[in-house]
């Protein structure tokens, strides 16, 4: 399928051909990270930013380890939102990194919908890498990846999603996807972090996308579990009594876990709070395929790097 | 021309000819960033270090792209001036970097003349990337690339330099290459912001700099205006009574750009502050360059390092 | 001599043998970093991660110019102590560094035994970058080797290791290394960083090391002094009652250093503190080999990164 689109902002607007393009791509660049040259000249001579308004170790590195093994040149940049008034100076400093001539620009920022903005103001292709509690494409796209690897296929699927939902780009962008993909998705949380009418959020008119009223729920004959990372420093927010309360309603264990499908798989997005969200014997279960994304990860980002650099004529 | 320089430490003692040969140079690198491959081997197997003791996204990217489209291999230190005992410290530092055989250092120092004893100290070529209130050799280079490439050449053009001339790196440096060069340079600013004896300062001994009463006289005529940025943390000083103020009094507008020449442009080193010192409307109009400031950087910087490095020997 | 030693955790472990080998390749490595074109392609397609839990510019660049002038693909991540609770995030944070598929993580973190916990989490080769004050293995490769490149062999030299001995890695693994070398190391310190058993701690059951009364008996016929820093934020600690005092005590001055041989030679692992644990007089004279250590920490560091990449099946 020709591939045209010049930014990965989002799921939402990808279609299911697209999503498809990119999840056979990454996995004829999986093979590279498993080979004694971890390295192909695919984009030689390009140059990839990595914007980051957020710390993020595990996300930055992971892109700048695919730019690397496609033989891009990277550069890291980190910034900070103090340091620039809003709105103006964000369409100057995208038209300044635009003026060096850039490929594509990685861009996390804390505010949803930045990098939809910067995709206006640039020809380089603007790859979303997580905005606020908006979206995170390329979580979502590796999490397909690891499903399919291991089920062949998303069609028809049932997924729990668990946790923290509002806040979390990660369920945004995988409820998305696997609604599009044909799963059925079921998400379950403290109340007062599950959005009402997350379904019209999502854009889901067939029924896909279910919101359970307990954790137990949800996970019932789920094929895949997916369970969102607490954010600590939110915890004063009172959301929920406290985090030994949270592990106790919603944490996955071992027994809980028992509710799923037999052949259930684990993931999360990490990084992981052993204990509280999961317990340690569930991350270092057969089931859990939480180090498989994060391998998945630079594979299916270096497939989004080389499409976007590569794409056809619209 | 045979260029025989190790450093750039600043305009000031550069020849015509030296100028000439590094804009010409840097003519023939603009080509390689519009490439489908924007990478030479030119300094293959060379290493750039990038030493910035002060914070500076944007010359530093621009310096990284520059070594990197080269194929030289690029290395980050970003130092505090609080970590060195000054003095010895610094030529331990230097040293040290030496001893690991780096081809250039490209420093950027909050003191004037770090640059020139470095240079002293090692082997390695030097350049300036802004020394304090001194020196910034690469943007008045890429100032003046800019210039000629629109101008078709420097001599005889008449520039105006506004703002806070007294803390400028950039107004020195470009007030050194542009009186070289044969242009005619006017400077504006408030009063306490212009340096007593700017001319001499600046070595003009035949009348090419000028320092003017007030803006509207600077500009007037001018082929070139170049704005500078005000810098807000020294708001404080109380160099003025306020932005606002500043901005009435100094601030490029459309219609103050009417005294310029029909077919003025107008420059600024950026980052800008829209509104202040330059209005929204100049900058996104057709007779603003800032953006092309910005591209022939990373021109320049490559002429810069591949000259260093492939001096011809004194 | 087969290499199959998959990570470089301490001087401890390695074998005589072992050592030997390091240093002949680092001999062959050196020459690279003469030539003009500074790169060999050893490592390309491999990526070597620099994890660094401490700051510190000159190892982390040492480290980063030998992966790249070996083709490498480095990625430096700056981490803090303070973001991981200890334990298991730990193992979490390598085994998703694993996922990422690096052949090399060069770690230095300020407690001891981490990078030998980590080695035992992943499949990729650990080069410990300094743990605590425990060991810094490459420091004493480096200092070996450049004692065996002036001295010819180690085996029974004379060498005085003087200044905080307690906190210093630097002089822990140099002591493994030296005395498994041959060598008769005496140290000298102020009695409160004075390890009581240090012979014990160090494994010497054949007298090769001695703890002296003071430095001069440490020097007294040395073929080589190696002094080191003192870490000013340590003063508070009281171990000794002042800088000055510390100075005429235990620093290094050319009268002091009459003491040792007459072909003697001076070494510091940096950053020195002239005028305090050394003169600026000793650290210019031709005595000193201070940067001829940093030159060859990246010769060494390149030896390491190849040997542990290339090694053979055990």
């Amino acid at each position: 399928m020709a591939f045209t689109r010049k930014d990965l902002l989002g799921i939402r607007e990808l279609s299911i051909e697209e999503i498809n393009t990119i999840l056979d791509t990454a996995e004829s660049f999986k093979e590279v990270s498993a080979r004694t040259i971890k390295k192909v000249p695919a984009l030689r001579g390009k140059t990839v930013i990595n914007l980051f308004f957020e710390a993020s170790t595990r996300t930055r590195t992971s892109f700048e380890i695919a730019a690397k093994r496609l033989s891009a040149d990277a550069v890291n940049i980190s910034a900070s939102t103090s340091s620039m008034s809003k709105g103006e100076s964000l369409v100057d400093m995208a038209q300044n990194l635009q003026a060096m001539a850039p490929d594509v620009i990685v861009i996390r920022h804390p505010s949803p919908g930045v990098p939809h903005q910067l995709s206006r103001m640039v020809t380089a292709s603007i790859v979303n890498g997580g905005d606020g509690a908006h979206e995170h494409p390329t979580q979502a796209l590796l999490d397909a990846f690891t499903i399919r690897e291991h089920k062949g296929s998303i069609a028809g699927l049932q997924v729990a999603i668990v946790g923290d939902i509002m806040h979390s780009r990660v369920a945004r962008s995988n409820a998305h996807l696997l609604t599009k993909l044909g799963a059925h998705v079921r998400i379950a949380g403290p109340r007062p972090l599950l959005p009402v009418g997350y379904e019209k959020l999502i854009g889901d008119s067939e029924g896909s996308l279910r919101v359970c009223a307990d954790v137990d729920e949800a996970i019932a004959g789920s094929d895949v579990v997916m369970m969102l990372r607490i954010q600590r420093e939110r915890m004063t927010d009172a959301f929920f009594p406290s985090l030994k309360e949270y592990s106790i309603e919603y944490g996955l264990t071992l027994s809980r876990l028992e509710r799923a499908a037999k052949d259930c798989i684990v993931m999360h997005p990490g990084p992981i709070n052993r204990g509280i969200e999961i317990s340690s014997e569930v991350v270092d279960s057969a089931r859990s395929l939480i180090l498989d994304q994060v391998t998945n990860g630079v594979a299916v980002r270096m497939a989004i790097l080389f499409l976007m650099v590569n794409r056809d004529e619209a």
